[in-house]
């Protein structure tokens, strides 16, 4: 299985900063243990704090991943042309929020993108990036959904 | 681990109606799945379409449970009670839905149980209830979140 | 024809209290009327406080009536468990309300259920309920709808 | 007994276009079962595309009428002058709706008629027609509402 | 001086219908105290239930008239179109309502009328049209407005 | 006939500030007018910037008026305290503004006091004063309204 | 004095559980106090989680008791059908809330109980239902309110 | 080709009034215009201040025309009952304003046509008339749409 | 104990209007009342109808009292600085309403001066001030709240 | 005559992805065919995914272009940077949408870039493109507008 | 340069209490620092909790001061009055709020005095007075804004 | 002290265009009097049409400066994640616009950057960022905010 974890802005900062949100761990140390973890898997990754660089990576997608799972942080909430991207997609996504936005600002409640993925997994801190490939794994080989 | 599954109004019906939306298994045969891959763990069920059993249920958990994953069906969007049973709830909760809401009725786009749940898994059919007992698995051994 | 009608919370109290609104009838006169309206069919009657019993009498009808009146009083403008339940019933509904709602408390202006019934009945106090078997006389005839 | 039809705008072309919202019977056709069916009462038409003409027609009934029964199309959400002319009728009106507005546009879902009138009828058909007429029968001999 | 007086939907029925609301004098009746009242001017009187009529009158009105006086009842809240006319018109207009539109029901506390007239006179009964002609009097000498 | 006017706040710049809205004439030249128009007439004049005195004076009248002509400026839109003191006052009230606040900003396009006068005369520039005092004498005699 | 009190939801937990909010104190020892202070009256204790077995119990009083008091928790804010039972009940009913329900989440601001309650004590603890004892014996013996 | 232009209410007024928003071109002046570049099609004009006359015009057109150019000036912002007419129609329709309507008063921001036509052109003066027979040049030979 | 008494606008009318709303006893009265109910208490009373009045008395108190029972009459829902200075004083206030305000104009429903008061006791007629002591009795010993 | 069009997000896959929307023809295929329409005329093309990419192409523009033609796909409905440049712009704007976005997701329906351009054109799929610059040859020789 | 700062309610009470939201020092303390650092100017200072002698004091200012730096406190998000005061003043006026109001309850966001001063300045503390002043200096030299 | 002064899309434009609004003065010029008046400071400039480059800076900044000063144009008012950069950003910032946005757009009243702000600077043209400097100065002094 081939997957592409897309993050969006200021979630470079992970690790670093705020860690009462969002964990002491970097993206880069978790990632290892995911590759670990999926062995049998690639997995990559992408980062950018530019809404058109995430649809620009969406874009070149195409057929060759199995899955997106994207955490578009703040563009999340605002940004039409991120959905459109992923509606425009050959593969399915997944969204990821680290913390559980539903006890935060009013104007975090809302995503635009979850219409356009699969499904979302929302408050798990990192492990829902585990958790959204486990997910991958059921989703190519049923028709429960 | 001990996890408690509860299941909300109309649940029951799962498998039988509305396959579309719900797919075809109904939950009997998928809690047995549950069981064989999670063979080391206790995992019970409870369904009821009535709000205040649910809540009944809730309190009688105490802590001889390590986590509750609640579907909570209509009740999802309209409980303030429900919502307040979990919030004094001695162990965390997981909120599971098997269709992706913000893609169905507006009312259904608001949920006023995430705000008491540890997080939520959205739209992977039944699959989402292992995944839930999944991040139970993580939750309980880790300072991620 | 075999209808079963389904009365919701406070509705036992017809004929007793704020005839104003409610006229001085009990149900149980009233339906001595239908059945001798209608005595070429079954007309079943069940009334309940409590949300969950009805939707699980609702679930119980399956196939072995021919529609179901449903008036669910104060439940109307609150439950989606209500509504998720005719939406998953075998046999059509048709929504009955004894006043004419659009001419009382804002909240009862809007009803969950009607989007998941057949029609709506309204103001007619409680000649609705006859009007209603009527309609599910042609309802069940013809496909003017 | 004598009642009023009045129907709003583009109901003149029932039967001849999107006959899966209206049904393939033309109103005229329909008219005459009406009178096959109620031989016993006078049941006159009258169908404009012209807001005041549907209010000249209200204002002309007076009580020469038992009852109007109004389908007023697209005027039912925007007309306050309908509205304030059934208001000031001296006879009772009942609404009918032939599709069940509220699974169709939100503009749909609101009728600023419904609390001038007698109750409504709502998602029948051209059935709804007949059942208005039961209706009125009803409300001229009783004081259940 | 020249006034227009034009009524809107229903106002045809004044005098004879809710007399609660609106008294008991017909505009007819009304008018004859008018014209004696201010015998050195020409008042002129129009009534139509039908919205595009009474913008057909405002258009003829031209720089014929000094001003006009408009009840446009129920279209008052809804109609952009006489909104359009009265802005187009070359002589100031004036509305009048009879009865305090600010305590009855909600969608009747605003006017789509009142930015496109000189001013409102609100609540005063039929004498509002008095009031009017007065106020055009200083209107048409002064510049205090 | 006895009638107090209570201007509200601002309205002692009259005729000093911007003219383009408020006109050139200072209240007390137009008062001087007033005296002689209605010289049968005990007209007294009174005004504040402060809300409470403004809620005095209207308590102070009791029964020794036949009128209130209040112009509450800014008040207008935000003193439920100044709308109490008019539902309690002991003689009916005419708010009257000099400009068409339908115009303005909307937070101006509201008036919490209407509901509490009798009427409203709006837009006549100083000249509605005069309009509210012909209204009063109408108001005192018939029973139009 | 017969007073019947009805907790709702999640109030059997009281003592037991988020204490900063809803003290140390059982309901069932905090009865006792009430009992001792009130020797003459007598009180009775009702708890349910379910909002149909609330309705039950405001059906049943009648006119067997003094007064209803009624903290109904989480249903407070959506149940319809608690505010119809209310209604229709035979004795007067007086709201109680532990905490000050206006400083916590938004959707604790609006109770569809209170207008169909004599009144409202908000915000004292479990002092509230001495005061709401206290509140009925002046009711039932005076023409104040 | 044959195209019926259809202009609402006010739009008579082209080109003597208001000259900064529409101009000063009458639309006889331009419909001679339009005769001229398009000799090889048909264009005929109907205008009515009436919306049922409207109505009634878009009725009449039935498959006689290849294209309806609708303008229907303040009715667009209110008419469900010509926005029925639109979807009702066998050949499509095309949306003109003269000016930006988004740059006007909020309530001529929203179309209720705009969702039963084929697309808009707004803006553009008078010239957008002459670009909508274009659009419907290549409407009715491809299928880019 | 000393408690201040601080009523807001139009409550020196208390007893002489209104007599529906508010009953027929001044407050002077019921004073004398409280004086003998509490005669171990040291209560006094302060009314203005002036904002800012209220807010100069709320500062004075200072540390001299042990408690305010406020009604701030219409002030109640507009007054920010009210609220302001109750947040800012050294003893805890009650806040009381002489009639339920959620059965009146909906712009009475909120109040701005809940959430900075320690309660409310809502609908009790002037009962409600004798409650406000009674409950400070058991403010100032206990830690239920 | 110098014309740039700009597309934003998405559009670079036109013709690749959702032929029912956007159709089957790629945005550089179209762009010959215009190149060849308008053979006397100069125009360019620019797409970017990236919001600020396009500010940027827009503020380069100064006065060399007669006109800009901007689609700004997503960004339409969120960006009020763009709508800024756009604002500052030297040269005029004609908005393009393919697909007609009122009948799309409800907030697709505001855009924007409107209020600073000249016009729309929406609806008419790529055929729009070719309107625009029909458009700009009258924009750019009369006074129409 | 003559400057008057104008303070609204509680703001007399600096220093005093609330000490994380206001600091520590009184207004009195701050105004020496102010005079010392500005000795080339007259600073006057006025306090007040009565929004009509903040009223008062505008009025009075006249054309004898250079500015007017105010911070209404609570009035600044309802004193309609207080802003037509501001917008009727001689000299330009600047908004000064000590703590960062967007981060405090929603109904403190939105000020009605900020379109009438020439600007704001929002959460530095009391060190936001000193900046009004430098702002002053800068106003009334030159033409930047 | 060291100071980033951060400015968003279209601010490049500063003195170029829209001199009404924005002044005659480019930012370079002005940067110029800024770097002579603060001769001991450190003051750099950077400023982007691209979110996520305003993003990028943000992070760069780290604690190698004493502040930020943020102009952020239209991204003020839409995005989430320079908001949520500024939140994670190691020195505090302060948010300059130049005009008085109050007096705009209604989308340009509220800022998503004002919360994580440490205060704002409204409507001083160019110069609020030489007070914003000012402010800074007093804000890693003292402890009054």
């Amino acid at each position: 299985m081939k997957i592409q974890i897309i993050n969006g802005p200021n979630l470079n900062l992970l690790g670093k900063r705020e860690p009462k949100i969002y964990g002491n761990t970097s993206f880069d140390e978790y990632l290892k243990i995911l590759h670990e973890l999926f062995d049998d898997s690639i997995i990559e990754y992408f980062q950018s704090n530019i809404e058109g660089e995430i649809i620009n990576k969406i874009q070149e997608i195409g057929n060759k991943y199995d899955g997106i799972i994207i955490n578009a942080g703040g563009y999340t909430h605002t940004s039409v042309a991120i959905a459109d991207a992923l509606a425009a997609a050959e593969c399915k996504a997944i969204e990821v929020h680290i913390s559980n936005i539903a006890n935060r600002e009013e104007y975090r409640h809302t995503s635009l993108l979850t219409p356009k993925c699969a499904g979302s997994i929302i408050g798990f801190g990192l492990d829902g990036y585990r958790l959204a490939i486990e997910a991958f794994r059921v989703i190519n080989k049923s028709n429960l959904h």
